[in-house]
């Protein structure tokens, strides 16, 4: 096999591509930026949509070429991994929707298969994080793990033998969207009560606006805890402890070795894992019977999208090769 | 490989022993009683409970050991597999906790290994019948289902790529407690708001009595309800949609091809499906985008857990064979 794999990772304001070793090693990486139009809208604050319609999708499929042949550097490419926030069918040939992307039910991996003429893997940004926290992260070894990455929503991925849980539609791990408040909070997907109304980086903002009176974003609430802010620290608490609440389902349920919390809500560490790891324990079905999980951070670091949908790429080639 | 494979089912009031073909055809049946005794306590209904020891150990594996030696009528056993309401360790090596028998931490696949001389399969009884469903039943040829077993509480069982994800503590498949209403009704567990509080028998029976002013078990409030009373209808719409929101959060995190309903409340059919059915589209996170599971009703039969029993003690030992 010639060539080197790339895995590429879409996010709200970049593209990250990485060509990845076989063991797993970042050789080389490049970033285009890709940031949103804002939009302003009379009566709330300036939100960032993504356009869509065919010079979209065009200018969005330039950054990502860009940055893989920026990485590519003239070498032969054997395939590319892409890693986005949004829905991807059970086959990975299309993209149902794409959070911070103009793909709408739109097929893109054999567009982008034709454009660079070799093959692509597409895959939900939570799951190749998933392939990057089990080939050198927190989940080595492990034979079960949810993987839950709290930014501003909660997405996520499972893990069982080692193996992602796609699902039927390919939609598995889509762990914010379960009903914690029958009638709750109203979420951006269209349900009430969902998780990450409860347990985000968006829930943190809420949580400490009403506590400090004044608007403060996650990375500032973060940073006034990690300071000491005792009233910071308590909206962590706050998050935290939904947070446990919630992963208590998922372990009454699929019982997993390990529960990995990632996503950028997560960089506090203990200040939104210890409230997590007591609420687990209270909540958890027939806890005495049972050894709880342990609720570890992610150690896959910044780049486990991108590194995950290469080594995506590269199993995909070697089956292929193998076939 | 010599000998006759059976499976025993232990419930609240009898022991089911079946002799199972290569086929998954039962061959032959045979039945014990294991009724507990009734505790009488003043000011609240007769309860049966389990008495725990050595005599009622004795008296309960007596039970089990007449019921297969009835089914073997003295021809060789090849493997035994028992099925239990309760929870079973990850190496299927001991019982942590059973329902209606008196082990409790013990170490019952030895006992039993050695009394009947051959290899003993433990298995939790909803995770036989789901493979009973996949061998010949609601499951057949499915990549992924859901088997969520509505009686008096709810038990249930995962099945991915046809194999029972069993989880780090063999304690997979606990839907009936995932917590649906914070700080909701009691549940025996320990817990508040469990979902089989609001979906399960129990619940049923709660509901009818508020709505018909008179106590009625399950079956009579399903007798009433296929009778016509509208009454009791409703009350299994009131189960059916707690059945159907709790069950959107297992569709959005695990998206199976399949939901198999089984279980005595079960029984009504559509009077408890329907609901469910509408409750989980309205429930399911991007419900737009994914094709829904269908809800199906079980249809491996009373037998199920019995047979999926022996289906494992029949595998165990071929697997044993090629090894």
């Amino acid at each position: 096999m010639t060539g080197i794999f790339i895995g590429v990772d879409v996010g709200g304001t970049k593209v990250l591509a990485v060509e990845v070793g076989a063991d797993g090693g970042v050789i080389s990486t490049a970033r285009r930026s890709v940031r949103k139009p804002t939009i302003r809208r009379a009566g709330s604050r300036p939100q960032r949509a993504v356009q869509v319609g065919p010079r979209a999708v065009a200018a969005a499929e330039d950054a990502l070429d860009g940055a893989v042949r920026e990485v590519a550097a003239g070498r032969d490419i054997a395939g590319v991994g892409v890693s986005l926030a949004g829905l991807v069918d059970q086959s990975g040939q299309r993209v149902r929707y794409a959070t911070h992307l103009p793909w709408r039910y739109d097929d893109v991996r054999q567009r982008l298969s034709e454009r660079w003429r070799v093959p692509v893997v597409l895959e939900n940004d939570a799951n190749c994080a998933a392939v990057a926290e089990a080939a050198y992260g927190a989940a080595v070894g492990v034979s079960s793990c949810l993987v839950v990455t709290v930014g501003t929503g909660i997405g996520g991925a499972i893990l069982i033998g080692g193996q992602l849980v796609r699902g039927a539609n390919g939609m598995a791990g889509e762990f914010g969207h379960h009903q914690v408040v029958p009638g709750g909070l109203s979420c951006e997907c269209g349900l009430s009560g969902c998780w990450e109304q409860y347990a985000s980086g968006n829930a943190l903002e809420r949580v400490a606006r009403v506590a400090l009176g004044s608007h403060l974003d996650g990375p500032e609430v973060a940073a006034a805890a990690l300071a000491g802010d005792s009233v910071a620290q308590e909206a962590f608490v706050a998050v935290g402890t939904w947070l446990g609440v919630g992963l208590a389902n998922f372990v009454s349920v699929l019982d997993p070795s390990v529960v990995i919390i990632g996503g950028g809500v997560s960089q506090v560490g203990d200040l939104i894992l210890e409230p997590a790891r007591a609420a687990l324990a209270r909540s958890v079905y027939a806890s005495s019977y049972r050894t709880l999980p342990p609720i570890l951070a992610a150690a896959a670091g910044p780049a486990a999208g991108a590194v995950g949908a290469a080594l995506l790429a590269r199993r995909a080639g070697e089956s292929a090769r193998g076939a």
